[in-house]
């Protein structure tokens, strides 16, 4: 299943992620093909080193290149908290928990990251990050995106949360849109398989 | 490097958990050698995922015989926050941001964790599981031991929180003792090099 030039494989079971992806890659020109596993995430303090680490476990044992992503919302305040564990902080002390850490605290300031890592078969993985500075509203607000969407006022955007735009809008700021375009920017103009491949 | 059977390695940087785990698994007449290297941890819910991970291919890349151990403190009202990700938490929020989380909170259950994963070449890791009940105290108090130790309050503690108690004290209660002692009743019982080794 070796995918053509143009074709990358992302390795996710997020179906909101795929299409986000798909819409900016396809911009470029590049089709974009859903590989729906789980990732085996390590714990790191840097996105870079998970989405590399899932990039090339998955891309040696597929023999196909591909790309992984790994994000997370780093509130100054708190230290970077929740950072790579963005996630479980979700699902466990969720968007009141994170409200209730910032309760009083006037520094608000926070950035959304993500790291998109390509592997290719017996080639080391390359990331490409990107990022959002924005800051934690006082309350939530919103209903579309995920996670911590609703308390996220990203910078430029109006005083809306993530959660009060469109996909499209989102688009605009996001750091994985911004991340994935500095992949794609990079795999159109410099990467051409087998040549380059080790 | 092959150990004795008696002997085991164990993979920690952590000088206090190697004492700990020296002076528990001496009482069974098991000899342990520290492998101060990093640990490969992965992002998992479950602690012995963790450290069956760390252990499998630590043993793989040194083809000895040795234990990986994962803790995690886990709050009741907090869906299990801070578990697994117990270490970043404290190196962000730290104690007194657990401690705001449950602000106003009065179900103060909790529970230390304690995974201790043994592998050797050619076998599965297995994963021996320890844990102590207890409640998050209303402040921190004590200067022993480390992480949340100090806002930990172990049942039939006397209502010492675990930092005020001595280590010899602890290891009454933790969490850790208990998964090193099944081990070592395990290893000493059940485990003959090689030939249970596939």
């Amino acid at each position: 299943m070796r995918p053509r030039a143009s074709e990358v494989f992302f390795l996710t079971r997020n179906v909101n992620k795929f299409e986000e992806a798909s819409a900016i890659l396809g911009g470029f020109g590049i089709n974009v093909l859903m590989m729906p596993e789980e990732r085996l995430e390590i714990q790191s303090d840097d996105l870079c080193e998970i989405s590399k680490f899932s990039s090339l476990r998955a891309s040696r044992a597929h023999g196909v290149p591909l790309i992984a992503e790994d994000a997370g919302l780093f509130v100054d305040s708190l230290g970077g908290f929740p950072g790579p564990y963005s996630s479980y902080a979700f699902r466990t002390i969720g968007v009141r928990g994170l409200l209730k850490l910032l309760d009083g605290v006037s520094e608000r300031g926070a950035e959304f990251r993500s790291a998109v890592s390509f592997c290719a078969p017996g080639a080391d993985p390359l990331c490409f990050l990107g990022s959002v500075r924005g800051e934690i509203s006082k309350e939530a607000r919103g209903s579309n995106g995920f996670g911590f969407d609703p308390i996220f006022v990203p910078e430029g955007g109006g005083g809306r949360t993530f959660a009060e735009m469109t996909t499209e809008e989102k688009n605009k700021y996001s750091h994985r849109a911004k991340a994935l375009e500095k992949f794609a920017r990079w795999f159109k103009e410099e990467w051409a398989p087998p040549s380059k491949c080790r």
